[in-house]
């Protein structure tokens, strides 16, 4: 397959800052973008050559799409797939259909991920509250109830406490179809994120450290202050689930380090991740300019970073501290150009460089 | 003033690649840009959230335009005055009508540059063939004439020898309006790029080194491989000017050093300018993020690189080069997306990190 070259149009479905700082990578580049994406709100569009703003189910609006760019990635994995095998009549996406299908749904995920070989932390499907208690039972007494599709930052979960009543739990998430997850005793969380060419090259990301506050990542810290041997696991492992998926893209996956020194995956991510932040000041190529590489079949970047960096999410009102953040030498400040600041909304984020 | 908060919108005159990548820097802080050019082809209007397509004298454009943005700035410095005093009514220019006023003509630049005490090459007006010979005679047996307006690359200049015949020298400039340079014997081209903010703080960029062929800018190497003295010298000289001036944005200043040790200012550029790309890759804030801290009146970055850097331009076909610059390690690649590879057209660049 022969490479999109600079000058042509990369289609993005989704229109959030994840699009937003892919366009601004692939501008870099000479590429002109084109976000298709529901919402009235894009940031992504504002700083892209094109914007069809269409429900997922239009089918004339992801026709006329598809006929517009030369090729299609992604900034949201919960994309139906009705509608990326829609557009892939036309035009390559990438990733594909078959990737999100796996990450769209925890349980085709996580078996997916042990398929290969790979260890999560123990699971087990729920369908009703009698699935929920006899889950609860096997998985040590306490776990954590989560919807199979559609959740991020916490949303679509629950702890589920050897007191608790499964029947109010179970109720209470109002899906038919979830997963119960073992607690997992960690040392820290940690994710790798590797890009994953046309022509099945991977270039990994160091692993890096991420703290999160209600579920929601707060700090990412590059590299992760992890042992040599952990730290090799964590690339082998995103490689493979990469390979093994296919992937041509980026593939974020979010990892515990466990006491005992396991390295336990957690999620996977098909598209560009929040903890790959810190790449874009301190790597030669940065995970969105990786990102329009993977997917337009150039030559990876090396992933290699020139520095340590420690990234800071600015949520909700945070985003207002950017004089202070401006005024700081040194801190790189990127902003999201959202309109409303909502409590715990991702508006943008800082990079700072060198060890912490 | 208060400042234009991220989330506003900067009006840009001038659809070029100057342009694009101050809307790639303004992007990257939140905010929209609104690009106002006669140009269909507009690479800078492909990354900004709005492009009016108009001529610099259609007044009901410009005073939409005005409407709609919170403040403007320029990527090409002949825009019409006119058109910016128009702008002007209603929102902030930076920089202003004046600035544009010194810089757009030859003669009111060397003259104001040497009523700043600051030193030139030796010129001359001329606006007849008789001028001319006289000029050549007063400058030392040659000199380059200049049209007074509208020159850049090269185009609109004439070197005038000894033997040459005055009047078809003269002729053949097509203007009524010009300059007699004598030429300078110089060790060195350089530049320096200072910011100066709403509130009259500067800062610059250290001195580099400018190498043309066929008067278009080849490379840049960052630092300058000066003197001590002779750097302090030249940001002296660019700070001066930009206080003198009262610019609100920035201003590239070419100067020679001459090889007695004289430091000569060549042109000034009150934009961004290309001796300043190499600042995007080895600066935490570079030239164009700089330009829009400095017109939003936001405090300015540190200019301090944290490496030096070699740009390379990409003229017409050598763009054609990056499959092989994308593979090449630490190379930074930056294109712009135009479709046309005219010779000597500038069509991307290339930052590389470390010393020469």
């Amino acid at each position: 397959m022969s490479p999109v070259p600079p000058g042509g149009t990369i289609g993005i479905l989704g229109g959030g800052q994840l699009g937003r700082m892919t366009a601004l990578a692939a501008g870099r580049l000479g590429y002109r973008c084109h976000v298709l994406a529901p919402e009235a709100e894009s940031p992504a569009a504002e700083v892209s050559a094109a914007f069809t703003r269409a429900a997922w189910d239009d089918e004339a609006a992801l026709d006329r799409f598809a006929g517009a760019v030369d090729v299609v990635t992604l900034e949201f994995e919960n994309v139906p797939v009705a509608a990326v095998e829609r557009i892939a009549r036309q035009r390559p996406v990438r990733p594909g259909a078959a990737v999100l299908a796996v990450t769209q749904d925890r349980v085709a995920e996580k078996s997916f991920v042990n398929r290969a070989g790979v260890g999560t932390a123990a699971w087990r499907p729920v369908a009703s509250a009698a699935d929920l208690g006899r889950a609860r039972e096997a998985l040590g007494g306490s776990c954590i109830l989560k919807t199979c599709r559609m959740g991020y930052d916490g949303k679509g979960q629950v702890m589920v406490r050897p007191g608790d009543d499964p029947m109010a739990r179970w109720a209470g998430l109002r899906t038919d179809a979830a997963i119960a997850e073992a607690v997992v005793d960690f040392a820290l969380e940690m994710s790798v994120i590797t890009a994953r060419g046309v022509d099945g090259a991977l270039a990994s990301y160091p692993p890096v450290e991420n703290r999160h506050e209600h579920h929601i990542l707060r700090r990412t810290i590059a590299p992760a202050p992890i042992a040599a041997g952990a730290a090799a696991e964590a690339v082998r492992i995103a490689e493979t689930l990469a390979t093994e998926l296919a992937v041509v893209g980026l593939l974020g996956v979010e990892m515990f380090l466990a006491r005992d020194g396991a390295v336990l995956v957690n999620e996977l991510a098909p598209r560009p991740h929040n903890s790959g932040h810190w790449t874009m000041d301190a790597c030669a190529v940065g995970q969105f300019e990786q990102l329009v590489r993977a997917v337009c079949g150039l030559p990876l970047g090396d992933p290699a970073p020139f520095s340590a960096a420690v990234m800071d999410n600015l949520l909700g009102d945070e985003a207002d501290r950017w004089p202070e953040l401006l005024a700081e030498p040194g801190a790189r400040l990127h902003l999201y150009g959202k309109r409303e600041a909502r409590p715990g909304r991702k508006m943008g984020h800082v990079n700072r460089l060198g060890p912490r």
